[in-house]
């Protein structure tokens, strides 16, 4: 063995016994990962880790992501051994109310946590993410002699992992953008919850990753065979222009009686089995939560060569920035998540003489300003660039310099039909830091993407998704493409924005709050079709998330819009006007949003006294708490023109008007006060 | 060329020219790949498809499926050249509203569309699908002597679907399962919307399905060597054992002047574009959808040839019927989807006297009476069976004999880790015909198969999602795992139905109506913990969608909740009554089914009078459809033993009476009638 000795065995087994122990008292949990993964945990965070665990936050430290979440156990006992602020007490509140150690690592819960995972397939595709953001902002902030960002991404993964579409999807484009910092290992135990993986994960894994691209290497005694493991890993770091996934074969559960099979995957081991467990690996059996001292005095040295590490590129970025001092405070800027002074001035704003187009243009407009004065803006396109116009003027894209197609200093990312991959791998851009990553696709297929757009927003990462053709009104595609259910779905995910702006200035908005909200992703729908400025509208009050729009004394009736029927509901306005119905017109881009301002405010948008009929040309699934009555979509859409589309419908001014004027009667005959929904008896407000 | 005339190359750019005036005329639409793979497109109809255009539902016919389906101008003109119900003014209302031909397949709307494909990766994982029913009711039905069953299932698929993980999900397992009688096309035009598929998708596509056990095939000369085509064709056929993919070259736009370029994918041709096409081809160009006569005589061949296998099917069919009387009439029975007699009995009922157990568990127990009752019912977990229990006893695996894991009579699908390809491939075998299909996995986890669900809703298929740990309630996996957002999702989703049944009785229900619901699909939740067996519940009852649990007359408040909250609200009606506050309790398991009740009974349940207040572990968003006021989750769940998690966010007996307290002293004060927030102005009905 090169330079590892008896002690680093019982480093090894002091964390499977210490598994057992953390599962065990929690009584909950997964050991066999951890147990059959500890040799490689080992070897990494002892000898290739480059971290500082008194400094979690260090821009340079290397990237670690325990895709099989569900094996957090281990990780957590190697924040514990390295020093992080994790302590033995926080180990035994393993899986309990309020502990830094919940029963899947969570992002912003537990330092050294770099990525929210557990949910399969998410944490291997972050990874990806933290890799690009590590090759771009390196290409960017490198120069010659000063390798300020240099990191390696490692990443575990099990077969779970490896199953999920999400997984495939960012590795086929790790493989494409030659990510030579990413090492993967993957857990191949052979065994699934359902059993031995021959029940239904066959396929050649190497042969698949080699058909990425990747470097493929293998090591077959993965639980014991330390130097192999060691030799795999450095074997992966001198790899460049290639991932590197180590296919380790590992026994699940290794140590206990029922190592090998799926009963030891997500149950607390029994008694006599850790008795005997730790017999065998020579500790005490009445000992629980036992580390010997060698094994604190490895990682000891580990976490000190660490901080050592830090403490030698603090002196080059010295250098660096004597050298090189606007890069410097640009690269320090970024790192603490400051925006550039002014830089909302870049924002444009409209009046009614500005032409009608479609919301998708007004964001091609925002984004081409942003991106002269936001450099920590990177995004692209799951192959939509054309229809999501999210590709600026003069943007280079990100792609290995080898291409000829751009660099790694490129800020356009080309996500292939890759919606999933595309949101994980922004999850992971995003939590390196100093960058604002967005991606981009059709609102409808945002869906395919909901296992990670909830993990944006739990992790409470500043995500931008850019989602054109955002209603019916994109016509021809039809039902397929047009969501219905979409906005209800993003208006109930908690920390997460959905923006459906109706003209420039709102999508102006949509864009300032959505960069200024550093803890909340935003889903920002945009039209396909043409939509006309807006006379009362404005950035201020559009950030609001809403606000009115036309106001009127005594109204018989308020309709609150959104998007691109804003403009209809407009139209229903006035035609009601010619009939001597009084009409207020409410905008409301962002429930998240508005929600989120005072009572009063929110009151003098949607007041008491008048009945409120909502407008939306989706599902009216949720909008009871705006409104009293709603008029949107039954079912799906339909494919046509747009203008069709809308008239079958009935989503017109005209039919706007006519269901307005059904409201009004309706409440005048019912004869009772009218109180706005957003009075709700739990608000704790005595009086309205 | 083996038989192949110049008539077939004049078949060919006919439908090459169709497809630009289909599209021309529309004026939106996809002509790229229609030109690209109009030779193999035309191969494959007249030579080898085994249809009969006059019954398109003939049962062992071979199934195609567009899963690039933005090119079904292709698809579109194939049928109407096959004899389909699509006429050639069809064609012309390309994309127009209430046309038979939009915007992109739908099941359902067109004769001969299989399943509903455009969303990327869905048609290639529903042929997935398609072809494990055709190998499970060929295992099932078959007789020595009567391949009845032994159709082949074709799919065309570009790019794009490729690089969807659903398909690499799908993908794998295909190959794990060996489905010889699954083939595909694939359209390697290299390129896709953004441009070159070198911007993004340079893995070897055909090393990756080499990876997953696939028969790889090639045809370099996709443009026109119809020989090749058909070679590779007949051999696909000749392979058993083994899914065969074709990686056919071709060139997008095949004729036009932008051939071979991204320009040619999602716009219309220019109009000298399509002259020049046209007079290149040999054809007039003042003439627009003109088909040769030498043209349709090829199809109608086909056509003819289809009719007479189909004719000679059911010869074979009357003979098995005279051999295997009881097996012909099931088969009958299960093709015309009719539910064995007495079915419903084997579905359990409770008393109080009952264990309280997890929901998943009174799921368990259902499934396994319904599998004994039901032999179309088949299904699987993603890799969970043991958590979902979903799998009955003595259940055989549907695996190919050669692993000794089980047979392709199996009705037990272990899909592996795979989502979003187990709901697509469960669409697929709903569209077949014959089978009832469930997947199963953790509610949370149905939304990463998004894309599929809202598909099976609107193909009207009857799918069934088992979604087991379905809240808080899961406890210690902690907020990773615990659905917020889900419900609204699935309940904004138009035709489906979401279930959360609260006890067993009501799990019951849920299996009755989703089961009885022959063109809706349906997601049924289930909790990991116990919940007790209410007094008050019944199948019938549970059938509405929502009913009384407890009624008292003059009640103060309705408390109304769902599935493991209901107990809870229990508790808390009982604090209430001895506070002498009159609470009665209402339980809406599935709001889809309780939406198409009657007005009058629907205001039995929800009545005006006494206000309304909703209690569920889940965010409130939506819940104004029924309640005023609304008690739920605020945002993310926590990890911890699920009874101190209920009481973390204080949903407990005394937390939702303290609510319902303050609701009533609330609406006391105010002092004016409450009418039930399901009185719309925009009923049509004019009394309360």
């Amino acid at each position: 063995m090169s330079g590892f000795t008896q002690n680093d065995q019982v480093a090894i087994n002091t964390i499977r016994a210490l598994a057992a122990d953390v599962v065990g008292k929690a009584n909950s949990g997964h050991p066999g990962a951890p147990m059959g993964m500890a040799p490689v945990a080992h070897v990494l965070f002892s000898k290739f880790m480059r971290f500082n665990s008194k400094n979690p936050k260090w821009i340079n430290r290397d990237r670690f992501v325990l895709s099989n979440g569900h094996a957090c156990a281990l990780q957590y006992i190697l924040l514990h051994l390295a020093g992080y602020k994790v302590s033995m007490d926080d180990l035994k509140s393993f899986r309990q109310i309020d502990s830094i150690t919940p029963g899947h690592p969570e992002l912003g819960v537990t330092d050294g946590i770099e990525v929210t995972t557990g949910p399969l397939g998410q944490g291997i595709s972050n990874a990806v993410g933290l890799a690009i953001a590590q090759a771009h902002m390196g290409a960017v902030f490198n120069k010659d002699g000063f390798n300020l960002i240099d990191n390696y991404t490692y990443v575990f993964t099990g077969d779970g992992c490896l199953q999920e579409g999400v997984a495939s999807e960012a590795c086929s484009l790790a493989g494409h953008l030659k990510l030579g910092n990413l090492i993967a290992v993957y857990d191949d135990n052979k065994i699934t919850i359902d059993g031995d993986t021959a029940v239904s994960f066959t396929e050649d894994v190497e042969q698949r990753f080699k058909s990425y691209g990747w470097e493929v290497l293998h090591v077959e005694k993965g639980d014991d065979d330390i130097a192999a493991i060691e030799a795999a890993l450095k074997e992966a770091q001198k790899t460049k222009d290639q991932p590197t996934i180590i296919n380790l074969k590992t026994t699940i559960g290794f140590g206990s009686l029922k190592q090998g099979g799926h009963d030891v995957h997500g149950a607390p081991l029994k008694k006599d089995d850790i008795t005997q467990l730790k017999k065998k690996f020579g500790f005490n059996p009445e000992e629980t939560f036992a580390v010997p001292q060698e094994t604190y005095d490895i990682y000891n040295a580990a976490a000190e060569k660490g901080a050592k590490a830090e403490a030698e590129w603090k002196d080059l970025f010295k250098q660096y920035s004597e050298k090189y001092p606007k890069d410097a405070s640009e690269l320090t800027r970024r790192v603490e998540g400051r925006l550039p002074e002014g830089w909302e001035k870049a924002l444009p704003t409209y009046t009614t003489s500005d032409a009608a187009v479609g919301s998708r243009k007004l964001s091609e407009t925002t984004i081409s300003k942003l991106a002269e004065v936001l450099p920590e803006l990177v995004g692209g396109s799951a192959d939509l660039t054309g229809s999501n116009l999210t590709r600026w003027k003069n943007a280079e894209d990100f792609q290995h310099p080898s291409t000829g197609l751009g660099s790694y200093a490129g800020r356009y990312f080309r996500f292939g039909v890759r919606e999933h991959g595309m949101a994980a791998i922004c999850n992971g851009i995003a939590a390196y830091g100093g960058l604002i990553p967005f991606g981009a696709t059709f609102l409808n297929f945002v869906s395919y993407a909901a296992g990670a757009v909830r993990l944006s927003a739990l992790s409470h990462l500043r995500v931008l998704q850019i989602a054109t053709h955002d209603s019916i009104g994109l016509g021809e595609d039809g039902p397929t493409h047009q969501p219905v259910e979409t906005a209800a779905w993003l208006r109930a995910i908690p920390n997460l924005a959905f923006w459906r702006p109706a003209d420039g200035n709102e999508t102006s908005a949509s864009y300032l709050v959505s960069i200024l909200s550093q803890h909340t992703p935003s889903v920002l729908a945009f039209s396909r079709q043409n939509l006309p400025q807006l006379a009362n509208s404005s950035i201020e009050k559009a950030a609001k998330g809403g606000y009115v729009l036309e106001e009127v004394e005594n109204a018989d009736v308020t309709i609150v819009s959104t998007g691109s029927e804003v403009p209809l509901a407009l139209g229903a306005v006035e035609q009601l006007k010619s009939k001597g119905i009084k009409a207020r017109l409410v905008s409301i881009p962002c429930f998240e949003v508005f929600d989120t301002q005072s009572r009063e405010y929110r009151l003098s948008v949607l007041p008491s006294g008048a009945p409120i009929l909502s407008v939306e040309a989706y599902s009216t699934f949720g909008w009871g708490q705006y409104s009293h009555d709603h008029f949107g979509l039954k079912a799906w859409g339909a494919s046509g023109p747009y203008d069709q589309v809308y008239k079958k419908f009935d989503i017109t001014p005209e039919g706007i008007a006519k269901r307005a004027e059904k409201v009004v009667a309706f409440y005048k005959k019912r004869g009772q006060p009218v109180f706005s929904p957003l009075i709700s008896a739990l608000d704790d407000v005595s009086d309205e």
